[in-house]
């Protein structure tokens, strides 16, 4: 089968995409140093929106003839594509939402790169120096410039859902959007895209013009969860955790919408930071909401959360079923709460500084066969440190299903092995399972194959 | 059954809607020359939005209750609502485009009323008087400041339609707005929602901030129709004759989904238009679509075209089934030709001098049952003036189902009698029998009631 | 002498500028009932601008061949400038805000005649009718929509005023700018571009980019005194009287500089109407000023004002020498106390409703000889009716010095005759004979030749 | 002499000045690493505007209890100042302009501190690393950004000039403005603020509100030439020689008005660079110009050049005396040649990357009484490398004259020793002289005290 592409020249919008000639030649550097191959994998990524495909490898694999070339203009700069994804265009045309996410994708490459990674005055070795890196990322990025006093709704949940979901994710998104709130996801399809959505149609009628929409996505996930055109503003942070850090440290609120291990994984880690002694009191809206059909999905969540964290977690959120007008309530109720506390602690209200991140949710993770198996999975320790560790145990099993580096080492070595203990492994069975008959794996679930084993002592 | 009312007190969003005192007081006057009657029926159909309820006698006894005042304060006027649908409020607040079109209802009756009725310039008993008219109650409205150069596209079609039908007309909607064209309607729900919310997606996906949305309406058909809150400029002309004459001479184009008598009133009207020997050559695109579920519909309007209007009539159209990709294409070179051939004559582009249309479409017809009876339906007459006499039939019609008059006309005097040759009332006969069977005729058609009867020669 | 000229074609900045058919037809009409004599003649004046020439009826015989038409084009109307003033374009192409004001000219003319002087809904004959007239222009114009909240200062004073004066005013305008306030003036050089410089610096320090420099004239005045381009809204009324009404119900103070018979006029006219009784408890704030130089000259005006209109009169104002200063400041409190009434009053900010204005200062006066001799000028009248009567003096003045028609009436028929009571025209005698003496006339001041006889009773 | 002082807690009036907790410690850090000695005093210098005071030291001293601090709040920072000059403010608020001002030296600062200074990418030993930082400061200061595409201006020339050389300064400005030009000056009065204001009101007549008025400083010079509020954007770069290269990199060409020694540091300067062989043939408009009243002035330049540099030197500039249009159209004309020149070498509009700047012109050079007295000042080199040293000189009594350091190092150590061939020092000491006798040295020029000894061989 092959897949239509074109070839284009496109020019920035702005001046900000302004390169110095040593940028320009580190990301025309093919070499293991330069940021060729970043950046050709993200800009396929981007181009791919819409694509309904949630795997890394295929889609580097359908397009393989695809590359993107810098050029320095009289203006600026100019990037060449050759053999694009042609549903990036209309009628020959770039849409102009993606013309804007490849130049997002060149500016945080190149500052990540230049400003953040080789930087002596950020530490990445420290919680300090990781959360600066989160904070410098955004700020160049034009995110606290583009936040506004309303709130910011961090939206997740899975990109393989049902039409029924999707609808009530957009039915949401619109009444958030009716009452001023912007929303931010992991971009990509489904729960991702549903809410902007429903926010924009919102927004339209109460003409907001300068509504929010920004998508959070690191080089990994990116290819599985292509940023839908509507995304206004999109980041691109190196990695997963520090991706997560930019989700709590920006948003007011979280919404999460049914979904599989990713969104199982964006849970525990949220879980695991508000369970952090020191974040006692400080307000986070925390919503688990779906259509009456998901109302067993959620009851099963729910039991794992107790069954693993215990019932003090179950405090931290609020299950609404079926109705988008009190989600939307609830959320700006707590939004209004976040607001008087920040304003009574001084604290920034574009970016959290508040909440104590432990430096195990915040360190990398890499989702080898030999660190899956090394993992604490007991209850041995405190609950916030057993979700540290649940968490990547889901981190691992996206990367197995959707992404190009996970879906390579499983073929290499065989099933992750996940080994804990057995009140452990027994819900964390269950839930997987669940997924499995669902078909919240992946998108093309029919012919889901596990990328795991489960044992227990 | 009792609805939720509300009390509230709101300013205009600009400066705009300044008034002076004597406008203030004809806003204020209940007595027969005065203003206030109109208004408050305009507004409470306004307040509706969203209501699914398509008749303007229910809705007015609905809200009996309902009031507006005028207020003259510091910085312009304040509106002063009482008991008002609350469906026009999200959490106590209104809905902001709700709160603009309360203000153009506001300032095309007092415009109307002081700059056209009585205006000794403008002679509305002539063509060029009529057309003028017009002319100045868009560019008071700010229609031609808001019009882009990259075209508007009317949209017709029913609104009580498919779930099919309008998930069809958003995707059309949609594909319009990625060619960067914008959207003009009738305003309403169904065929006349579904293309604005598609164009709003496809407008944010290409970053237009601008999109224009026109609604346009008067006062008999705002109440069964009220204007969905995208609307972002709304137009109320003084009645259907003049509402249909903007429609061809702001658009650059017609699409037209399936829908009832509405739709084909409409569908006459521009026949009866693009029929008139002078009009020959001025390029028009008009589309008619639908999904594969519609094709039936359009090959009996079609039938229904060629039978009654003749051969020459369909070479005014042409029909595209099921393939939104290829009505926005059509339409977006359609406006080409219509781009180069307004150049090339030094034609205005925001309003379409060159047509000419015949007073026979101009001078307002109204309904009465005398009226209707007299019309002449036959043959013995040219295509364009037969089309302008089946047009009114059609008006007739749509009165009879959802206007506060036409329903009490009904009541009164019994059905509406069409009677014409068996030629024209055969096709006539088997139209009307096909709306009422596939329920286009009202939102709630289980028990609909024909308010006419035909008879022929 | 020859001057230079060049031809043009220039289209409208906006789309505000869309004219119907009929409109342009008007434009085009060289008869007596058209409205081309009078737009080509305010459109020379406004061509004309920076011209140091104070003289209507020389301006037109030296640009005896200008020409100004009206095409329809694709877009909207197209203006062809035939020999126009070489001074109104930088390199060949016209300065933005000159080609602006001739839009102005265009709508305003366009509007007066069709929306004011031939509706049948405005009674002119009424003194309620004059001022919705006033009102009506302002708001097409769209002054109301370019007020901002923080006060609009009217600046009167002569355009032929000294360096040291002028860069007074510039001062004065300048500090005005700095506390946010906007300028009015009645266009042309001296005490009406000064206040605008100086603001439009003062604004730019404070980053206030929609500042107001609102120029007030009418056909008469416009050709001795060309609107600055600086104005970036120019309003033309029909007559001075409008004119003088515009003045003191948009602003919210006055500041006088020094000037001649026309600055005489209006200082004439307001006192006339705050010393209505009616108008008592008003605030409306009135300041002369000007630098050191400037003392015996207010003092001059001081003494007239006690002389002929009493002590009352001079409770309206406050004189202030060399300080811009105390100028501002006292402005700026003067506006929040016109904020405070008008808020308690309920009244509008962008115009001034409750000020009363006698009939007596609305009506158009013409400076003819029979018109002039009949004048009431004695004390055996209330101060207001004298105050009104001695405007007419002076406003003839005007006439005979710098309009067209006066000068040429002046050559026919001889000096004005000005024939009062003495202890009224010893005082008129006294100002107008220093005014003479200080060269404040006319530009051209060395050779001026009084255009009145004075005579008493 | 006491001086008026207030205290302020300011807002920032964007989000852009956003700041990690981090950055937020080393602008409260007193200590010799910290960087709050350097953002008091370059604050101090900015509020002081318009303060007609050159003397960098004179300033510190008589604000000795000033001091500025930084807090955190919800929103973001807030900056408290204590004793600063109440000049700043008008009636109690800061200028807007001064406060925006504040919040760019702040900026700039942290920039410059975290990713220039210790920025492990960027090798300020070598020549591309000193232009990559130079580019990195632009582009976060956002001047890309508010660059337009009609050019930019640098505008030189003295503080201390007559009030004639002002106006004129004003008037060059204005024509510019008139032609859609933009200005950068080095900030500070006289020739510096001359051009900007004229520019405003060209600008203004022109309608274009996006006009760029760049201020290129740096923290020595800045207390001596507080940067009028007009400036609109403001940019501080670390020492002489980056602000220097910040000139000639963005501007698109550069007028020379009359200035003593920092003017003479300048064209020394732009001349060294434009000598360099591999830049033959890039154009660069370069005029230098005054009314009547400098034509001796303009004339001995000159010479200067000639005799120290060559002729060639000459080639590079043309002088037109009284002539703003002409000035105005040469320049325009110029700037339309660099446009075509960037367009065919493919070179950036913004930067102008392509032009050879020797190491010599951008390593920084300390003042010290030994660096000036090993300086080769003969003609045994190329014009360029002369030209470089010749430009030390200048520079260092731009220092001995108005900075803080080179005041305090004159006082210490007596005069600087200026020492040089003959042939080069007799242009030198008659330069010198000339400017002693015009007054260009200093604003109080009467009992200008030379800090400076001229010696040949």
């Amino acid at each position: 089968m092959s897949y239509e592409v074109m070839n284009a020249m496109i020019e920035p919008l702005d001046r900000l995409e302004v390169l110095s000639r040593l940028e320009v030649e580190q990301l025309l550097n093919n070499s293991s140093g330069g940021l060729h191959h970043l950046f050709r994998s993200c800009a396929l990524a981007v181009l791919n929106c819409d694509g309904e495909l949630d795997d890394g490898r295929l889609l580097l694999e359908r397009y393989s003839d695809f590359d993107i070339r810098v050029h320095q203009v009289a203006r600026g700069i100019r990037l060449e594509l050759l053999n694009a994804p042609a549903r990036a265009f209309v009628d020959g045309k770039m849409i102009r939402g993606i013309h804007e996410h490849l130049f997002s994708v060149l500016r945080d490459i190149v500052f990540v790169h230049d400003e953040i990674t080789n930087n002596a005055n950020i530490d990445l070795s420290a919680s300090a120096g990781i959360t600066n890196a989160v904070f410098y990322i955004l700020r160049n990025a034009g995110v606290f410039r583009s936040m506004r006093a309303s709130g910011l709704v961090v939206c997740w949940g899975g990109h393989a859902i049902s039409r029924n979901e999707y609808d009530y994710s957009k039915l949401v998104g619109y009444e958030l959007g009716l009452r001023g709130l912007d929303v931010c996801t992991g971009c990509g399809p489904g729960a991702m895209k549903g809410p902007m959505k429903g926010a924009t149609i919102g927004h339209a009628k109460q003409r907001i013009d300068n509504g929010l929409y920004l998508g959070v996505t690191e080089p990994g996930i990116i290819a599985a969860e292509s940023p839908n055109p509507i995304v206004n503003n999109l980041t691109i942070f190196p990695d997963i955790e520090k991706r997560l850090e930019a989700f709590v440290r920006t948003g007011h609120g979280v919404v999460v919408f049914a979904g599989g291990v990713g969104t199982a994984e964006e849970i525990l880690y949220l879980l695991g930071v508000l369970l952090h002694p020191e974040n006692r009191g400080i307000p986070f809206p925390l919503i688990f909401t779906g259509p009456e059909s998901a109302r067993a999905y959620f009851a099963r969540i729910d039991d794992f959360i107790v069954q693993t964290l215990g019932e003090e977690a179950r405090q931290c959120y609020q299950v609404i079923i079926d109705d988008p007008v009190a989600v939307a309530r609830a959320m700006h109720s707590g939004v209004e709460q976040v607001r008087e506390y920040r304003r009574q602690m001084g604290d920034a209200w574009y970016f959290n500084w508040s909440l104590t991140i432990d430096p195990v949710f915040q360190h990398p993770f890499a989702p080898t066969h030999e660190n899956i198996r090394g993992l604490a999975l007991h209850r041995q320790q405190p609950p916030a440190l057993l979700a540290a560790n649940l968490r990547r145990v889901f981190s691992a099993l996206v990367a197995g299903n959707v992404k190009d580096e996970g879906i390579r080492a499983v073929e290499q070595f065989g099933d992750f092995e996940i080994h804990g203990e057995r009140e452990i492994m027994a819900p964390v069975d269950a839930l997987l399972s669940a997924f499995v008959a669902q078909g919240r794996m992946k998108v093309t679930a029919e012919n889901y194959r596990p990328c795991y084993k489960i044992s227990d002592f």
